[in-house]
């Protein structure tokens, strides 16, 4: 890495901090064992989670204006259990069941690797989820970030620029003072496109046993690490 | 306090949290002390502190754009140190100076507080303070913040409303479901007209053993403690 002295490290959260597919499906089969249910709970997370993209895209090109993701979710949620044929839960249960977003599980090594970390370097996030997701998400996990920020606050989704350059000021700090932390290919490319260091975290299941992308570091980035453990070793922590 | 579940506690930070006035004083003195320089640091920290005020009312009332906390104590230090003699420091160390506000102290009770409000309440920052002074200090200070939100984030400086129900809606609640936390009658005003629940904390000298304003609740507000330890108590926590 460059000369300069590194300060803070910037986390993507869904897929790098956190599991979301095994969460989401044992959240939601929780809610539909007590409707007596039968459904692919893990086809249900992957369904749900695969409308996440389009309806960013619809947020970044303009066509839907500023819009949080709790709110997406729902949206995406109402398409899904239609999908799913899901029926007869109450407003309040469904409300319950957006909210398994913020009710996320770190991978076995997160809060190990945070907590030497953050001896070291400010820790925040640079997440798509809005503050009080990513915030309850924190309580429970017991995830010590320093501080949430990201597309909400910057009211601009990754990977658009903004989100990362406006994140980078409110901590204080330029771009390449700030190292990005991420197990997908695409958001290093945008953090390294305006100047962030960048740091390749293995994920190969985020998307289950049979995943395809992200399996392996696509450019030079900085770092390659295996878990959080391994990248604060590497980083000297 | 009515039955609205409580479910945030939003914190003033400068007297409220810490002790700006002998944190001040004291890095001031350490600077000048390399310089045999001959202060009363108090009165500069009062001089320096009594500027703050005066500014945010430029940036509130449109007459100066959007200005972050540091960039205004640097204007106000530049001010300050021309009223008291001081000359012969380097860019570096005025600029060090001007970051002694990222290292105040807590008052004794802070962090103990907190720590128990914690276990019940999600706390987050609602200050003046731009995101980096707020985490730096945090992080220097062991102060337990689930969020770093206020005047940065919102664009807008306290008394100013967007600066309180940014927040609120940052966090995801509504007022009603946020407790105001200041030393100071003045934001507590502020905050519970738009809806906030309030509580007092007494900080009788913050201005000095001479303080004159703010040693008394000016209003019923739901809480008046002695200090974080006896805010958490009251709370149950």
């Amino acid at each position: 890495m460059d000369a300069t002295p590194l300060r803070a490290l910037t986390f993507d959260v869904f897929g790098t901090v956190v599991d979301w597919r095994t969460s989401i499906a044992r959240e939601a089969e929780t809610i539909g064992r007590r409707h007596g249910l039968t459904v692919d709970w893990m086809a249900f997370a992957d369904t749900w989670r695969g409308l996440y993209q389009p309806m960013l895209s619809k947020v970044r090109n303009g066509e839907m204006p500023w819009t949080k993701l709790d709110d997406l979710h729902r949206m995406a949620l109402d398409q899904v259990m239609a999908q799913f044929a899901i029926n007869g839960l109450s407003e309040q249960e469904i409300d319950d069941l957006n909210r398994a977003w913020h009710r996320l599980d770190p991978w076995p090594d997160t809060v190990a690797g945070l907590t030497r970390l953050r001896r070291t370097f400010i820790l925040a996030t640079m997440s798509n989820g809005n503050v009080a997701l990513i915030v309850n998400m924190a309580r429970r996990a017991g995830l010590p970030w320093d501080a949430v920020l990201g597309a909400e606050v910057a009211r601009h989704y990754k990977p658009q620029r903004e989100a990362y350059l406006t994140t980078a000021a409110l901590l204080g700090l330029r771009p390449e003072q700030c190292l990005m932390v991420a197990a997908h290919n695409g958001d290093l490319a945008a953090a390294r496109g305006i100047g962030f260091r960048t740091a390749f975290v293995t994920r190969p299941t985020e998307y289950g046993p049979g995943q395809k992308t992200d399996l392996v570091a696509e450019q030079a980035w900085d770092v390659v690490a295996r878990d959080f453990v391994d990248l604060a070793a590497q980083l000297g922590c």
